[in-house]
């Protein structure tokens, strides 16, 4: 199932794909959807962030096998950072280089803490792609990150959430103005989802919406204003944004 | 001006105090809050946390003048562990040594990001009393504080918004079941409000509700299940609120 937040003459709606519509629902959260009866076409329609989360957390050093050797560990970033298909990252060079990550989003469905692994399939609503924008020359004076990962859309989120992905094994492909820059898979990662909701619920609790970046299998690249970002995953779709350059004090 | 936010038979609502009454208001953040017509006694409403932040952020190292060698700097806290006055702080004694930080709180008004030190008085709403409940022994485990900031009623607001408070220049003072355990003042963080918010939104963008936990002039103390927490501020009030452990595993 096809899950989305797209913008309507009544405001930004939750749906769900139906064919070539998407539906209304009155909560994406539910256990079953229920359609209000309105309905949209597919084509056309501005796609929102899929998440409006309270809590986005990303994995820290898990971008391949040998992180294992490290525990999980995460980072959080601003909700005030998420932006949907489309929107600007905004980059402040006098900060240094920035890079994007794409990244496999874990979009959370229902309130979870101290998580068991078999509990972790009935907390996950699906699954959407996401760039963890970093500021990376700030990540050595700031080992908190608040300053290497929170600029304004610095958590492009989207295009919409599938909720059925063999999430562990997809492909991820990044382009930058439409060239390819960076190509792996979240089999890669050194912890899987599973071990990650596990390991960060037992400090926090996550909720609807919440979101959770799985980390890096090696997917980024360094990114300059004027060019635009483009993360495809496997299953699931592509995600395009454009970066632009802030003004300058 | 005193604002607040209260339970009422109709759900939560936000008030401005007129006297002896909570009077109930549209819009917490518009310049002049304009009264539903609706008001509650002062005595005996259930005040809630005073501020609904999508960004919670906690300055690290500001506990005393010495701290100005390092830059500011600052972690964040989850928007889900924020509870309000009398809400339980839940303690999992299985993380180790867990402490309550008694803080001043700001909260934010507007919009803002890259603030001159000019622009600052026009972005706060208010302040309230901040409890920033840490877990000591994960600082070691993990420098991005994630593990360290976060449990289930880690974060304290209250009781209410004060708009006038000559901030850099208030003591604190933090009890245990009523016993004096620390005392302080906010002229003894390293750096000043102005300084802070400066520094930060030189980052990340601040918005409506958000809040800034200034930092802990050494306002400290370790607590363990069954112990009652009360920051008082000078020219606010006092914050109460109850520890309680969490079932081990």
């Amino acid at each position: 199932m096809r899950l989305a937040r797209i913008q309507t003459p009544l405001g930004p709606r939750p749906v769900v794909q139906d064919g070539s519509k998407w539906a209304v629902v009155k909560d994406l959260f539910a256990d079953e959807p229920e359609s209000t009866g309105e309905f949209y076409p597919v084509d056309g329609a501005q796609l929102l962030a899929p998440a409006q989360p309270m809590v986005v957390l990303g994995m820290a050093h898990n971008n391949g096998p040998s992180d294992r050797l490290l525990a999980p560990q995460a980072f959080s970033k601003s909700a005030r950072s998420v932006v949907g298909p489309g929107q600007a990252i905004e980059l402040d060079t006098s900060l240094g280089e920035i890079n994007i990550e794409g990244e496999l989003a874990v979009v959370i469905g229902r309130s979870c803490r101290r998580l068991t692994p078999e509990q972790v399939p009935g907390v996950i609503l699906g699954y959407c792609i996401g760039n963890d924008v970093t500021n990376v020359d700030q990540a050595s004076l700031d080992e908190k990150a608040t300053q290497v990962k929170n600029g304004d859309g610095y958590t492009p989120l989207g295009p919409w959430i599938e909720t059925e992905l063999d999430a562990d094994h997809v492909h991820i492909d990044v382009r930058l103005d439409g060239k390819p820059v960076a190509s792996s898979n979240t089999d890669r990662l050194a912890w899987a989802i599973s071990e990650q909701l596990v390991a960060l619920t037992r400090y926090l609790t996550l909720g609807p919406g919440d979101v959770l970046l799985t980390g890096s299998p090696t997917t980024w690249a360094t990114i300059t204003p004027g060019q635009q970002a483009e993360i495809t995953i496997e299953g699931i779709g592509t995600l395009s944004n454009p970066a632009i350059a802030v003004p300058q004090a």
